[in-house]
């Protein structure tokens, strides 16, 4: 199998966490690295940061590349910069960082004859060209969804470029991927989000609300600080997973509210044993997912 | 006003985190400490451990106290052992270290004429007589529910001793207390295991159970991790709080399910303006509650 990929420059399509952090990477492992960005501004400062070894708001600078990586956010992803499509080399191996897979295959599968969908899936709280940082990828899994006639070659060589970087390869069709980040992704976000709406609305039912609602903020310690930081996280990338992942979504809200709903009637129907007992399966069950 | 509770030893009721720190606390600034502890085996650990400076099995070591910190688990320290309200000296000040104010009071309120229900919020993952560690109260808040009875040099002496550790004192109802607590802590923990239940019992749902049940455990990131972790901790603890706080904590669970259903039927909805302008809000709120 050849993997002549790597004796060619290897694109990079917007240079935020994904794509600073793979910039930095690739050039650190000797490859040439030549990026697609939308501002001049943002390459000015993707060329200070070295980003990568050349860095450019004209398409043509893909032109010699032998693997693209698309790391656009979901929504420009779906709906490409006028023009990107054309400048993709048709030889040229094409792979994403998309979080959600389903719709991004029923495009690209369609745009680009080479393309590999695929999710690295690690990140930081930060975003944009400042964002980028060394060894992002290591040990994190990458997980790639081919479908039935997904070419091996470029399946391959997206598995390499996952493996020089340090992260665990994973493989499975996008469905399954897009239940799985529902489950531990997208659907958590909400049961977050909606436990900082409840800490600040239910103290309006609250004999003395105005107290109940300092107290809550005087009060709330590191447990709720874990359970409600993705929940207070990133507004536009929350609703773009429930967006693009929706059905999956809607689907784990679903289960989660039955297990809810479990618990609830166990608490108001006094069963203070099953209760215990279903608290300790959540304690065995955690390591598993850690 | 009188300060004559730092003339005389300062006794402690059981020596796991809460009455261990406190004992570790209260010797390094000079004042002596006798503790209660049920075993003999946990009397010698907290010997070699310095926790207090003289500690029994037996109730006596009490009797000389101005001030004693019931530092129990809240189950015994609503059904107290045999014993112990007897071996309570009448002329000390008594307080408690329950995380549920109303139950505490409901009982300790007719049991002792010089009780101070408080509550220090602070505490760590671990438990017994290896958990106390120094500076565990520093600031921390430090609660104390007082009703119109409560005597007032008596809840002077639990504010100075809650000063000491070096603790943000507070005052309000018991009935605010809890609310609060179960709106910021008590609920969270089963929105936090539901979150648990969910990621296992989901993949039973999805096109590839077995495949789904395996990708949810490799994906959960550090995300997950801080979403479930208060749901995955002691049920023994989880079950307590809910039990003696119920009505709080089914009100707050109420108020839980109403706000993700909001939610829920944006996503079903498609309105993705509103779910983000929700999100928004959220992530507004979350400092308040840091």
């Amino acid at each position: 199998m050849t993997t002549s990929w790597r004796e060619r420059p290897v694109g990079i399509v917007g240079l935020g966490l994904i794509g600073g952090s793979l910039g930095l990477d690739l050039r650190r492992q000797g490859l040439e690295v030549r990026a697609l960005v939308h501002r001049e501004s943002t390459a000015e400062r993707a060329r200070q940061r070295g980003l990568a070894s050349q860095v450019s708001t004209e398409s043509a600078v893909l032109q010699d590349c032998g693997l693209v990586v698309l790391a656009l956010p979901l929504d420009r992803l779906l709906e490409p910069p006028t023009g990107l499509r054309q400048a993709l080399p048709a030889a040229a191996v094409v792979t994403d960082v998309g979080s959600v897979k389903g719709p991004v295959l029923q495009r690209w599968h369609h745009w680009h004859s080479r393309f590999v969908a695929s999710h690295p899936m690690a990140g930081t709280a930060e975003a944009g060209v400042e964002a980028g940082i060394e060894g992002l990828f290591q040990g994190r899994p990458w997980v790639a969804t081919p479908e039935a006639d997904t070419e091996a070659e470029a399946l391959e060589s997206v598995r390499q470029l996952a493996q020089l970087l340090g992260a665990q390869w994973l493989s499975c069709p996008a469905a399954a991927h897009d239940q799985a980040v529902a489950l531990i992704s997208h659907m958590p976000v909400l049961v977050s989000a909606a436990l900082l709406q409840a800490a600040d609305q239910g103290a309006q039912s609250a004999d003395d609300p105005a107290q109940v609602a300092a107290l809550v903020r005087q009060l709330a310690s590191s447990g709720f600080a874990d359970t409600s930081r993705i929940g207070g996280g990133n507004p536009e990338l929350g609703t773009l997973m429930a967006q693009s992942n929706r059905e999956a979504v809607v689907a784990a809200l679903g289960v989660y509210r039955r297990q809810l709903q479990g618990l609830e009637q166990l608490v108001e129907q006094q069963r203070w044993g099953e209760l215990q007992e279903e608290l300790s399966r959540c304690q065995q069950l955690r390591p598993d997912f850690l």
